[in-house]
């Protein structure tokens, strides 16, 4: 098994001691780490990265995206969510092909390798598409092919419930284990009861989760109250869907009897603060959640709202959103927003190895090149990461003891051509007469 | 004079029809814009710049800092405001040697070149060495040397009100034009009326204005009403101190009746809102102030509370916080929220000739590198700058037609010293037994 040694870094360790280890080395043997401080006797690695003025961390958990969706990136701006959906998403996406899949989730892949991001939990059309970057690029991720139970005729990019569980069946632990499925209804406001009903009973038949979008809005919350005389959560609950387990995405409007619920059935929350605050949704309760043990982790929401896929980005954005919106500055500081961006996000994804460096751990260990003016001086590394590091100090990337990105290059994808098939294939998606599928209210 | 060429690159020009310039030229001589289009027949450039898969935006202004509090980064963190003064600001600053501002500072100006700034208000002490870091670096200043009155047993960094009125004196349009000055007390929760008003008359008979903080917090906004009968900003405008040019950091917290007084005096609002969500502040009403007529402008306050000096964060930050706090996605638009950071920013500060591409503007340019996967698709250059871009993506920095930043290489400051001598120097200042000199309450 190949041998890698980071020798005489820095490492946030994010273990239960929250130790930060100065000039220390990681040893790792095919996809684990084996050592975290002293090199074990006889290691002999087959690649040596010199981590001097470098901070290693648990590479970044993205638990909520569409990652094709950057082919929308600034296409839908400064818009209220009706007119987003309405007027732009959903009469571009009308238009997608499977090809433009591929090239969407391959630019989002270009930018979380560089970003520190070695997994994703991806939530799209035409997910065989997604999993074949997956498989070119060497990240890891949690799939689930969205699907709407609307009926075939206002279904676009191949979604029935039938076709997503076959993907699952077909695609679970593929690549090497690094590809793990989940089913994708889209949300309560949009799936039937019935239908919501139906995906559970499959998820629990598959043995997977599901992952959908919860309580994004006021508007969604009373539409819930008022059609099923329930909240979101508790209707999720009703229906069975919250008895295996799940991912959900957003989760805004939640009532405290609803975060009781989300800890009782042990759901993971996933806060994706940059569209909460670019589209003025509101802010997760994420203190109340983590109080009551509910697995809070984050992601970057699709790039149409997000604008891009970076999870530092995230993070802080968290961290700040939370300050901001319980008038406290001592919530959520640096090492627990860490966390959340990491093992939290490992843990909801189902990749419950990773988060940490310690001996057994998977290797996906990403590093910062601390050689910036604006990460010294290094007074508390967690600080500086979560609050001024950005996405292009991250060096390298490692994921399963594979070397992603080796000193800023890319080792798995072509940057060049990816950017410019991308492009191409996004300025058709926006360039037409387009059909749309349905409409957003609430 | 030196002529600078920037080919076939798309330009933001900031003008008054928002134009957006696709395969556009930039002509510069000597430190002005001369066209933005067509070359200038008979134009010969000492430099060329390829501006293809570039785009080319006015230089950013940072309104509000303390640039050499970059030495307390990451030292005062997930901190209420007062313990933040109390235990850790004010503690270190005792400590603060002439050259330790040097360092610091120089450490700034490498992080502001890096990621777009070309100027920078800095509100500090011994700001004569501020000055030399401005005249080594090529950045454009407006410079205050902070004072609080209080009697010199109680001051720190050589400040008296005659000391400050001296370097204004001296310093004025320095370093070729690139340096400007204000008188700079404190803020009114810390002088006294009596000196304040002492402050403006000096401003007055020295044809400069004043740079300070107001109305940062609720409890200073209670304390003026206690003290004084009158809110922060009615209070200075008693004692006169916004007859003078003003440039008010933060204002938070103000009244219906301040907005307009703001708006009669013509005094210009920062907005400092990485330090405002981190330390929980609230958020200044920037909608309500551009709508009667008030100059509105964007800083990143010292690194001790915004963590970095990275203007593009900040721009979108201030998006980001104004669509959350106003529960509206459609305020802050992109084009707007670069206005801020630049000319804005530029009339703030005494540069009223930058911040717009066209011939006869200051030759204030910067271009960002678009070949990178977050920055593509093109659909829309401001909301990719605003909501995508990093400061790592700003590739040219150019300051009256000098190129401060080449290809991502400073050209006028020595960064491996600068990192190494500051970081030594913050960790001095951090590691001693330390003098306090004052108690923040409010």
């Amino acid at each position: 098994m190949p041998r890698l040694l980071i020798q005489n870094v820095d490492a946030i360790t994010l273990d239960e001691q929250n130790r930060v280890l100065k000039n220390t080395n990681i040893a790792i043997e095919g996809k684990r780490i084996v050592a975290v401080g002293e090199v074990p006797q006889g290691f002999v690695a087959d690649e040596t990265i010199d981590g001097h003025d470098h901070v290693a961390l648990p590479g970044l958990f993205n638990a909520h995206t569409h990652a094709a969706m950057s082919l929308q990136r600034g296409w839908a701006e400064d818009l209220p969510l009706d007119r987003w959906f309405n007027e732009r998403i959903w009469v571009a996406e009308s238009a997608l092909t499977e090809e433009d899949v591929y090239w969407g989730a391959a630019l989002a892949a270009c930018e979380m390798i560089r970003g520190g991001t070695v997994a994703f939990a991806d939530h799209y059309f035409w997910m065989h598409q997604v999993a074949r970057v997956v498989e070119e690029s060497g990240l890891k991720a949690l799939l689930a092919w969205c699907v709407f139970g609307l009926g075939a005729e206002q279904e676009i990019g191949g979604t029935t419930l039938e076709r997503t569980v076959e993907f699952v069946a077909q695609y679970q632990n593929a690549a090497d284990g690094r590809i793990k499925t989940i089913l994708g209804p889209h949300s309560p406001y949009i799936c039937s009861p019935e239908f919501l009903r139906r995906a559970a009973e499959a998820a629990a038949k598959l043995g997977v989760g599901i992952h959908l979008h919860v309580a994004e809005s006021q508007g969604q919350f009373d539409q819930s109250m008022r059609e099923h005389g329930k909240s979101p959560v508790a209707h999720l609950a009703a229906l069975g869907v919250l008895d295996v387990p799940t991912l959900a995405g957003h989760t805004i409007c939640v009532t405290d009897e609803d975060i009781a619920i989300l800890a009782e059935k042990r759901a993971s929350v996933v806060q994706c603060p940059k569209t909460h605050l670019k589209l003025a949704m509101g802010t997760t309760r994420v203190p109340d959640l983590i109080a009551v043990g509910v697995n809070v982790a984050l992601g970057t929401d699709g790039a149409a709202s997000n604008n891009d896929h970076d999870m530092i980005g995230v993070t802080r954005l968290a961290a700040l959103a939370q300050k901001q919106a319980r008038h406290d500055p001592e919530v959520l500081p640096s090492m627990q927003a860490l966390k959340l961006a990491t093992q939290n996000g490992a843990r909801a994804m189902g990749f419950g190895d990773s988060g940490v460096l310690k001996a057994g751990a998977a290797a996906d260990v990403i590093l910062f090149n601390f050689n910036r003016p604006h990460l010294r001086p290094r007074h508390d590394l967690a600080a500086n990461i979560v609050h001024s590091a950005r996405a292009d100090d991250v060096a390298y990337n490692i994921v399963d003891g594979r070397v992603l990105l080796r000193n800023g290059e890319l080792t798995t994808l072509d940057e060049d051509k990816i950017l410019h098939e991308a492009e191409k294939r996004a300025f058709r998606l926006v360039g037409q007469e387009l059909r749309m599928v349905r409409e957003y209210k609430a």
